[in-house]
């Protein structure tokens, strides 16, 4: 599948009180939405604010990155949480997020489960199914951000939700298209310059060569960009310019 | 001042995951404005969704019950929060409440800080001036629920905000219509026949006998009582009864 | 296996601020160890340093409840904590106890998981090795009380801790002596007579009737009994009179 | 007052779970004690871990950096806790922290408020009290950190604990000796040159030149350096250099 145009998403917001990690204003310069951190793993409501403000002046998307309520794990540690309290938990971090996005003109426009959440509804159908239902408490037509064959977006769509698949520039895929797991050799690609043109792939032909070599398709309206260290936010900064020199369009999805 | 009728606001939803306080359901059985907690000194995510589905069922009142995030002392220690810090959790616990009071079909309808926040606010016009921040962030026509005479009320005022007077039934007046602090002898009284009466004397003729003797005005369109012991339920009860029997309406503020 | 004596234990300290829980003066008539929450799950340091008096007054042993890190969910929500921070965790919640039983001339006399993380350690045996390791950080002779046949108890013992095994009067046995898990039908013993004869006969002789009906061995040197509701208390206090009465010495492991 | 030799400490320790702030390992190599933060502003469990394994592998001497509870802040907003939380609070970290040195071979060997509630035992007698009663349930023969003249080293010397007094380099003082408030123009001193001879001068003299230009004495056994920016290390390297170069041994206080 071929798009004319991509969307670059990215972690935002990311710091806690005195703690900062994610460089909201540099990336904010590089992608068209912004995944803000709610104040369940990381985003306390200052930074929330800030970012929301931020990211209006500049035209980029704000979305909601729900996560599970564990600031000392950075929300990378799968929680068992029954469907109800997770529901009610993700609903939570959206309207806390929509306050700011509305006070700085703009909208809460998508969800994108963060770290161990994440990674967990991409199998878990119960925990999917609740994530879900939050997002349907909040707004019965917010699109959710996550990988393509998940049950994530297949609980999302039953639902009638829209949703928006990504795939990641800097992660080996499997023959099958999904991620070849952290902790496999390899699973991380470190390459810069392999990275700019395996972003170029995905976004211009809906292909990229998985770990075996082979050639695969991957069906992707958005690239996940990372902005918590220097050396990403450069990066960020050549896939975006790559990406326009090769007659890609860098906008939100619709 | 005389008030045709008198609205009857309580704290509710202030457990939290295991915890119970508040009786909510007896609770709304009697009031007609529910200060639900927000997540900062009480009420779990899932707890306010509920609180807010029962109230909405019963007609009752939803109110963003703001707080100092300060799980472990329950919101009851002041706290020097900087303004701008203050400001955005205010309005972070206004949105995240807002999504369950839509989701079940009402709004929030009005914001009463809690606990150390509440005393605070009566005479700290910086973190005054922070909450009515905070609303405004939220929203620009939601009412103001707190003391007469308060900073809060002053600001909230200014602001263009609606603002709601509440009078304590159970709490002794100086001769100038502020409380008697807690600690001094008599402040908080304990009679029922007596909170009972002086709650038809505050929503009939607007006035209460003072910790003097003398006959006081007292400003208040709502009176707060509390559900957080079985013995205050009962009371509640009767406060209400006696109101109704005294030919006062009991409803929310308009 | 017979035992001449038992020991009887539960969760105390299970409040939260303004919150409560378990009913710890009560409770600390009856039994002779309790586990007293750490502030992880449960737990407030003036809580623990209170009934660490109290426990200490009564000569009842002190032992530490560890926990995930998880207020809101009540440690009831497994959670994938990587091992060196488990281990870190645990140490810190048996110091953390440690300076208040030290206060009230006493020790943290040994530790038992809550929750999640017990229901874990009886199969996952990553976590039940970061559990022992935080045992060990604190003190490498520091009792453990656990599950027969748990990985939690087999870590310990391989490290060279002592091993307590308890048993659940109140919980139905599968033929091999495991728990039936709860939500099975009849997994809860909610009948008080029939916890109460249960206790004395694994007390007596070692054996239980399990939910086959078949009478099987149950290896136990502690009972764990329940404080958080008034009929469990009553229940508790059932459980060691019939105990007693049946010539049983009801006393802290040695 | 003159020393011949010179205690130098910093905060360290001070990040949580994924976020980072002090750079714990270079400024290990220059300072002489280490405030490390007990969990309640920073520090997570792992972290305390490994400061402590670090500092007592260079023999630097571990202290318990105790705060208010309030991660958001970052400890840095004053909280109006009732005496009898506070002192249990700061056991409680003491107690957490002391598990870790111990398990690295070493003791916590003082204890220092950070923060907020550093600046508020400077004036306030009944918090003062409050942190040297929990000081006492952890150890009645611990050393005391903090401002000559403090409330809290008033407190701690009435108890009979260990007073140790230090000096700011980078603060202006004012002509009675204390720290002219931060906000006021000149308050911190930016300037590396001046702080490094101001460093040498309390060391070697026990004397500083006030904000209003006049000398003045300071007493202080040991210099507060601060770690949390790159320029902050180096500033604090060239801090020692000058004081091993002016003869003055710097070595942990007695």
């Amino acid at each position: 599948m071929t798009w004319a145009s991509i969307d670059l998403n990215a972690d935002l917001g990311e710091g806690f009180g005195r703690w900062r990690l994610t460089d909201d204003e540099e990336m904010l310069s590089v992608v068209t939405s912004a995944n803000v951190a709610c104040g369940f793993h990381a985003g306390d409501a200052a930074t929330m604010r800030r970012v929301c403000e931020r990211a209006a002046e500049r035209g980029v998307r704000i979305g909601a990155q729900v996560s599970y309520r564990d600031l000392a794990g950075f929300g990378r540690r799968a929680m068992d949480v029954p469907p109800l309290e997770l529901a009610a938990e993700v609903a939570y971090q959206i309207g806390a997020l929509e306050v700011f996005a509305r006070a700085a003109g703009a909208r809460v426009s998508y969800v994108k489960p963060h770290g161990a959440l994440y990674n967990r509804v991409v199998h878990d159908a119960e925990q999917a199914a609740a994530v879900v239902d939050g997002v349907l408490l909040a707004d019965d037509r917010l699109p959710v951000l996550g990988l393509p064959g998940s049950r994530l977006l297949e609980a999302a769509e039953k639902a009638g939700l829209p949703v928006v698949t990504e795939a990641f520039a800097d992660r080996a895929y499997t023959d099958e298209g999904t991620l070849v797991p952290r902790g496999t050799d390899g699973a991380v690609i470190a390459d810069a310059d392999a990275v700019v043109e395996r972003s170029v792939g995905i976004a211009r032909s809906g292909t990229v060569t998985a770990h075996s070599g082979q050639r695969i398709p991957v069906r992707a309206r958005s690239l996940c960009l990372h902005g918590d260290t220097p050396g990403a936010v450069g990066l960020a900064r050549q896939v975006r310019a790559r990406l326009e020199a090769a007659g890609v369009r860098v906008e939100a999805f619709a």
